[in-house]
């Protein structure tokens, strides 16, 4: 069997995890969900490392703690918005993987990530980061409000400085399931908040 | 040194190129240039394996001559349009690589590629390609006729057939220099011509 060289957004994301999350390091799971990543960074970090998984809905908590089983005493599960990352975690933390959009099978749809919380969310997390570490984010814009989701997020990302991050935008483009685009952001030298280019 | 894990465009495409394409390989430059892809492609084949260099502009071919030095001897230099591939090349070849936009430092900037020969190069390569080969697209899209060229092509990979390739697009968002893009086509399954969807 030949490995697939262009791979589908979610493999790539966590084999971007994998290249630079060590065992043992804090990590961000700031869309808990279903808990699919929680349980690929716990696995990840191993034993002596943790995982902090963000939700808004405790539906989302209960099923990733349920996903977890005996994993979960490497994980933290917190009923609160990722924007608020800074008052659970402290830097340096080894990555960050996001979902945007709303939980898959929820009870109500209506419940989507916002572009404002996002952005904050992943402003604060990149001080947080480690130099050389990556934050992932897997981008649904096909939902009600996604749109205006993505572009939000398109132009923070793009005023970011070429000096502290690179920005990598990654996507399947000939799918005809609408799949979700990967943004990925690499931090390349320390700082405790990342410049934005004006205008 | 830490490597960087998210690469620029052009380091990208040798990447895909290099995990593709094995020694003793025939390949595609697409568009020679000033020869850096054909000089790349000629080392990395090595003594047994042979590139086809394309180029419209002779200036491009003697640059190209130049560069190669005593690596001329693995490479044939064509003065026709990529879209002649089929005339000088069968299958299967390796892989192919495409810089679209002008020739950098040409006496006649007005000579760019073209969205209709471009594509009809790219859908011919494809039929010659070995299954799990991979053609790179590095697009400029900046000058003069290269918003159409961009769109054409867009319009082109996105109709390609799931089943028989994988269309990547990936970027950095971030650089004040308007880098280029990068297509890459992945052949997931033996075909002499790719399907495309309708609509």
């Amino acid at each position: 069997m030949s490995q697939i060289i262009l791979p589908r957004v979610l493999p790539l994301s966590k084999r971007l995890i994998e290249q630079t999350v060590l065992q043992g390091e804090v990590v961000v799971d700031a869309t808990a969900g279903n808990g699919n990543d929680t349980k690929f960074l716990a696995e990840h970090v191993g034993e002596e490392g943790h995982v902090f998984a963000f939700d808004i809905q405790q539906q989302a908590l209960d099923s990733t703690a349920e996903r977890l089983q005996a994993l979960t005493e490497r994980v933290t599960l917190v009923l609160d918005s990722h924007a608020h990352v800074d008052k659970y975690v402290q830097a340096p933390i080894g990555g960050a993987m996001f979902n945007l959009g709303y939980l898959p099978y929820s009870d109500d749809l209506s419940i989507i990530t916002k572009p404002d919380t996002t952005i904050e969310a992943i402003h604060k997390l990149l001080g947080l980061l480690k130099k050389d570490g990556m934050i992932t984010i897997a981008v649904y814009d096909g939902h009600e409000g996604g749109k205006e989701e993505r572009e939000a997020l398109l132009q923070y990302v793009t005023k970011l400085h070429q000096v502290d991050v690179h920005v990598a935008k990654y996507e399947l483009l000939n799918q005809l399931n609408k799949p979700p685009f990967l943004l990925a952001i690499e931090k390349l030298r320390d700082f405790d908040e990342p410049r934005m280019i004006e205008g």
